[in-house]
């Protein structure tokens, strides 16, 4: 995997590049749509990559593992042709979906042995076999098993976290490298830093990281419940440490504008299901702000959902329409306001890279950020 | 509103023609698809049109006025507007659902008083005020109220039913002519045909409603818990009695093979949320037969949902795939299964159309009617 830095902004860490891989290439900064089970909800793949412009999207390990499971998508060919999506695809290792959703979950050095949350029938998930089962799925990057501890876990459970999360890294890596694609095209694997609020526990997972000598490089742990503000400091610690000529990945971040705020501390890739969820709630992201549709005052509102929107439910729908459509629980709804939000995301890391290039990125995000976070 | 004949099957009594309204041209026999209200569930009214190729969907008077309510639609500039459908639509009296859906209804002479089945609103609906409704909504077609009796009614019934039914039907007629569109375009007034499963009572009424010369005739209370067979001798009864050069609409029918027999029988326009409904519990109409996708069969089936459809799902996803959506119970699911249905229903009436010009109907429809009634 190739990554090519195309500009560096000089008042921030801002920096726009391109991501090489077996399925085409992605530019960054980038956010990547979450498809936990091989499927972006209540969107259609077409309307994913011509619409919406998606360049790389997510799948699950845990929910892929449990539903349909591995031996499926193997005999399908692999999760882009289970799916039929013939782009990048990056699978977390299901780490997280263990410590949060898994039931009777059983954390020992070896791995980690829990109960679906579907069925409760039991499994075990290690460093090495996440790293066989997302062989298996086939996606272009994957990630290390790792344990997320709380945003308000106290140093000593950080560490000790830590420390076990740093020893399933270097079993991950040893495995991975041990082992060969078995779809014909590159797959690469990222280690993820951990650290919770700590900058000496994020340093040191940091450095333990980069001497693994990765081709990119995850923050996990994130937006767990922390202030924002600890998050963009935790951010500030960990990223300088990181190689420059390599791509960074803030997991399961954010809003709008903590997306702007992660770019300007040098993040490449974001992931959050923040879009799709909040959209199938009826929250909107627009240009202007935020909208909760379900308010009665766009009842009359027969103006365009977002008139600064690119996506095609922009052109077509109005607000009034899309608030009949949520207060009648109809499931088109849910499609409009997916389809926008993500198209919204989309389009603000492309304005991103725009005026990365441009050299005007942090003037930008300044007036963004404040328009982003106020409601209408 | 004009219909023209473009031919007529010499071994029954199908024809094909053509609709035409200030919306644009209906070629029949047609299937129309089911927008309750103001959207075909889970169906972008884009691919409504490019993918399915529907030429006229329905909206329902009922569910209209309770959401988002006719003064929101009138405000937008009707129904096309509001929902951004360009395409004639048709809305049904709303005298169905007000039997089927609402609540604490008391049948009067003068029309019908009702409870909302959302908040228990009280509300009314005469013959004249369902008219002034659906010219607010500005539907290209409009229909008469009357009253539906259950399949299993005794002559009694069906026979009082009748009486009031025909008595809301001059009425209904005498409001429509005396009064005028409002957005502009021209609107027509189908009268419905009752007489439960008694033929002395469906001769009765078409004969009356033939007698109030409107341009097209609707059948209604057929489907309705009567044996199939049943309903077939009704449209033999009734449908000789319509005039010829005048389009014949048979009200919530039905499966596939009911459309085919319904349109050698002379019937040129179909509506049902079957195709919709059915997708959204799994049930798929296909080329081949019917298909549960959720049957553990199809999970590692990885063929094409339909290898003769004409959908882009039919291209793009397989059954696999498909089944773990529906598995997962995630929205796609859905989507592509009311996509495909609705494909498949409007290329079976366009397949009819082909059939009727080529003169070989009847024999085309008896081989179909096996195939689409088999389970795969």
């Amino acid at each position: 995997m190739k990554f090519e830095i195309l500009a560096q902004d000089s008042e921030s860490s801002a920096r726009c590049g391109l991501i090489y891989t077996d399925h085409g290439v992605i530019e960054t900064p980038i956010f990547m749509p979450v498809g936990t089970l091989g499927t972006v909800k209540a969107v259609y793949h077409k309307d994913l990559e011509e619409d919406i412009k998606a360049q790389i999207i997510l799948g699950n390990t845990y929910h892929l593992y449990l539903r349909p499971g591995i031996d499926i998508i193997n005999r399908a060919g692999g999760l882009h042709k289970f799916i039929s999506w013939n782009k990048p695809i990056l699978t977390d290792s299901g780490g997280y979906q263990v410590f949060s959703l898994a039931e009777n979950r059983k954390l020992k050095e070896e791995g980690c042995e829990f109960r679906s949350h579907i069925d409760g029938s039991k499994h075990f998930f290690s460093p090495e076999n996440v790293v066989d089962i997302q062989r298996k799925i086939g996606a272009d990057i994957i990630m290390a098993l790792d344990e997320c501890p709380p945003g308000d876990s106290d140093w000593n459970y950080a560490n000790k976290s830590l420390i076990l999360t740093q020893k399933w890294l270097e079993r991950g890596v040893k495995h991975f490298d041990n082992t060969d694609p078995i779809y014909g095209y590159y797959q690469t694997f990222f280690p993820i830093v951990q650290g919770c609020v700590y900058p000496d526990l994020r340093i040191k997972a940091a450095e333990h990281a980069v001497s693994l000598k990765r081709e990119g490089y995850a923050i996990g742990g994130l937006s767990v419940g922390e202030p924002t503000e600890v998050m963009y400091q935790m951010l500030e610690v960990t990223v300088p440490i990181l190689p420059k000529d390599k791509p960074r990945y803030l997991m399961g971040v954010g809003t709008p504008s903590n997306l702007l705020e992660g770019i300007a501390r040098g993040v490449d890739m974001f992931d959050c299901v923040m879009p799709t969820r909040n959209a199938r709630n009826g929250m909107l992201f627009t240009s202007e702000g935020m909208i909760n549709i379900r308010n009665k005052k766009w009842a009359d509102d027969f103006s365009s959902i977002d008139i600064n929107g690119t996506s095609f439910v922009d052109r077509v729908y109005s607000k009034a329409y899309l608030r009949h459509l949520f207060i009648s629980g109809e499931i088109l709804g849910a499609q409009i306001a997916s389809e926008h939000n993500l198209a919204f995301y989309l389009k603000l890391v492309a304005e991103a890279r725009e005026h990365i290039k441009a050299g005007d990125f942090n003037v930008w995000k300044n007036i963004m950020v404040k328009k982003l976070d106020s409601k209408l």
